[in-house]
């Protein structure tokens, strides 16, 4: 039942079967008839979207991103009925496909299709948690969610704060935040009234975190108003994990300087290496200096699932924040982050009365309202997605899968020891495997090797590895969040990297 | 084809068809046979959404929250196969509906079929915006997108920048951000560096907005450390637009007392009465006193779409920075913000370069990364709903539709004028109708009769109509956004309001 535009637009109404024949589709996704026209549409999608990555074949497109974006601007020219298989076609074959295993850059999952067929739903009810009343379901559902993923982290379910949010940036951004007017808050002032200039005074607000720990902690510092050289970075080790005494010592030096300490974020799993923060001692850290403890678990909150893993993150519930993104090791389309709080009075600095959201009589009468726990105002119900996928498989089902990408990782790593060809940097933490391709030379030239590789197997369409850099060197990355790879497609993708380095290595130089 | 976990589970990979049966149905979404899987499952799940909005009958449900949270808890009891469908029902048994015509509280759109089709693509491919190797299309797409949507507001499309956005909160704090940053860079100083305590010096930094302009300024000023009185409230008219008299005069006021004014925000569509502040006197002083002008047009800039229409926002392309949501008069599942700006330079402030994600080497060979333009990191492609919707219906069948609820306004605006029981605020301006019944007795008896005629409407699960506030009394408000909705539908849901009136001012005192 495909819809036509002219049939679309010719339709003012939803109407009833007429006896002069069936009427035309709706344009609206509501029900009564709106449903099943979004099921046939899906439908139809769907074997476009299968279609279409059956001929593209590979990981992503073999083209530059001016063929890349040529394509897309022919496909744009579709109209009318034509417009949804078209794009859908154009979108597809040039996507990054987490779901093949060749495609292993980033922290970017394939996703469950029960999630996805839930996030459907979502869409079709269009549900907004900004008030109860736009939400009445979702609300309860984000609320008990909330609650047991509370559990989940070793918070006292009940009493503890949290919110849905955009991801790992979102919730480090909102746990900052919350930090921030707690710690100026204590300091007699009221920056979300006054400001942080008239706020701070002479104390300087003070950040803390591992020098590994994600771009998103300096970014909130600039965006708060307290800038990103507010941010301290704590030296880590080879694995990429804060060394507690370094925390202590610049933890002594804020004091010292008579500067505020506002936050301590500490990282479990950083990007690159997968590396965790030792929790337990930092959390001593944390209190001693009674400094507000953030855990950024975006990447590693999926241990969690894993009762042969968790024991990674003893110690998180010393913290008063958490986050962690459910469309990392959790394997939700995005977006399924989650920001916890120890408890939920810490989210006072969000609170806010709106007469047209949430007004103080309708508290009163019994309406409760999430307005207080997001930085967004309109807000998708992300949560829906996660509730289904929680219950589909329970958190033994992810945690199976989590612990399916945390051995191939080993095997992974096994394999590049094995290859002479490539130098692995690291054990594997998590899930990534931190290599490179051995091009002799200069450090620069061996640089220059890996990076130049890295293009020429996207150009070609045949992986999507990542790239990073330590220690101011180029180093390779394979990030590994398909519970479906297997070793042979790892061992096959290494060889790829591999050849792919000796090619570059024989290309005459001027031709580079 | 119904999944069951225990075939999921036992599914550690996409098997060929074997000759012992048929493979267990996949887990994954991706190709090749997750597409199918998810149609299956979208659609034994819009049979259950249709049924059960069939049961819930009216627009929410006829329940207390306390009802609601019990109901959605039963549901969360429901494990495996069983999840997508209990959940399924449960979050539609609980939805405030707004395809249903007497759902029209708030800003909060029925969605397109084929937009929703789209935003499950979307899920599917999981594109994440953050880098060109987890989104080649996705990247190109909104690249082009944003280009057309800056040509619609009047920008010259390809020296705009742009991104799409959560919504109109995340717009108005991205166009804030970029103003304080530019602000304070022209007075010599790197807020993002080094916070703007040490950045500000002595001139503080003001924000002048319109007395009814979103209270999502006041929170970005918070935000972003500046401090809610960093707000400059303009005095507005009835019809809650900016006194340009009061905007001149605070602008000097600022000025003489030797402030630094970051932002002038003109509303285009308050919340309330769909106020649209004079842009073109506005552009004029904002330019006078070289001042970054953003205009959050999230609710009118639906507009633009209309022939007839869009003139109400002429002088629009003199702002710096522009926001529209096509999830309010664009008919798109949450989320689909627009954030667009005059010159792509101007968001230098968010310019990053991350190892990880950007590499210097990588945008010089040619690939283009959009990390720049968003405060987020991982980031859905919300953009391909748009694309496809624009593309389906054109600008002229988005503008149809707007133009059909504009003229609903106006008809039920009539209807409440006809109705001795009802009393108008303003003639609308949008497609807002704000009203209340007329209680008698003093002002306070009115706004108690009002707010609890609203909540026994949502407690019998009969309308759901807004509430405001305004100059100190409780309204009522229908914002109409369905563009099926006829104006006997409004008559029907006026006589509820105006019934429910007459039987709260029957109900014996002590029972209120």
């Amino acid at each position: 039942m495909p819809i036509t535009p002219s049939a679309e637009l010719a339709t003012p109404r939803d109407t009833p079967l007429s006896p002069e024949g069936p009427p035309p589709p709706p344009r609206l996704a509501g029900a009564p008839r709106g449903p099943a026209a979004v099921a046939a549409l899906v439908d139809d999608a769907m074997r476009t979207l299968a279609l279409a990555t059956t001929e593209r074949g590979g990981p992503l497109p073999a083209s530059t991103p001016h063929e890349v974006d040529a394509a897309v601007r022919d496909a744009l020219a579709a109209t009318g009925a034509a417009a949804l298989p078209r794009l859908t076609g154009a979108l597809t074959a040039g996507a990054a496909d987490p779901a093949h295993p060749h495609c292993a850059a980033h922290l970017h999952c394939p996703p469950l299709a029960v999630a996805v067929a839930a996030d459907t739903v979502a869409s079709v009810l269009n549900q907004s948690l900004d008030s109860w009343d736009q939400s009445p379901a979702a609300t309860a559902m984000e609320t008990q969610l909330v609650a047991e993923l509370a559990d989940l982290v070793g918070y006292h379910g009940a009493g503890a704060g949290g919110v849905i949010t955009s991801g790992g940036t979102e919730s480090n951004l909102t746990a900052l935040l919350l930090a921030r007017d707690h710690a100026l808050g204590a300091a007699g002032t009221d920056p979300g009234r006054h400001g942080v200039a008239r706020a701070a005074g002479t104390a300087r607000p003070r950040i803390l975190c591992g020098a590994a720990a994600h771009f998103s902690v300096q970014r909130s510092a600039a965006l708060l108003g307290l800038g990103e050289d507010a941010v301290v970075p704590v030296e880590v080790d080879a694995g990429h994990r804060m060394r507690v005494e370094d925390l202590r010592a610049a933890l002594e030096r804020v004091r010292a300087d008579g500067d505020l300490p506002v936050a301590i974020v500490a990282t479990a799993g950083t990007t690159d290496l997968g590396g965790i923060d030792p929790l337990p001692a930092i959390v001593r850290l944390a209190r001693e200096f009674d400094v507000w403890l953030h855990v950024d678990a975006a990447y590693g909150g999926g241990l969690l699932f894993s009762r042969r893993l968790r024991h990674l993150l003893t110690g998180i519930e010393g913290a008063q924040s958490i986050g962690m993104d459910l469309h990392k090791l959790g394997w939700q389309p995005v977006a399924a982050g989650v920001l916890l709080t120890r408890e939920r009075a810490l989210f006072a600095p969000l609170s806010r009365s709106v007469d047209y959201l949430n007004p103080t009589d309708d508290e009163e009468s019994g309406y409760p309202s999430l307005l207080g726990y997001s930085l967004r105002t309109t807000r998708r119900a992300d949560v829906f997605k996660i509730a289904v996928t929680l219950r589909t498989l329970g958190a033994d089902g992810l945690g199976a899968m989590v612990e399916a990408c945390h051995d191939l990782a080993r095997s992974a790593a096994a394999q590049v020891t094995a290859d002479p060809r490539l130098d692995l940097a690291q054990e594997p933490s998590l899930t990534t495997v931190v290599f490179r391709y051995r091009a002799g030379g200069d450090a620069e030239h061996g640089d220059r090797v890996n990076a130049r590789l890295r293009r020429s197997l996207l150009e070609q369409g045949r992986a999507v590895v990542g790239r990073t850099r330590i220690e101011g060197r180029v180093w390779l990355k394979l990030t590994l969040l398909n519970p479906d790879t297997t070793p042979d497609d790892t061992a096959a993708l290494l060889a790829l990297v591999a050849d792919a380095g000796d090619a570059e290595q024989a290309r005459p130089q001027e031709s580079r």
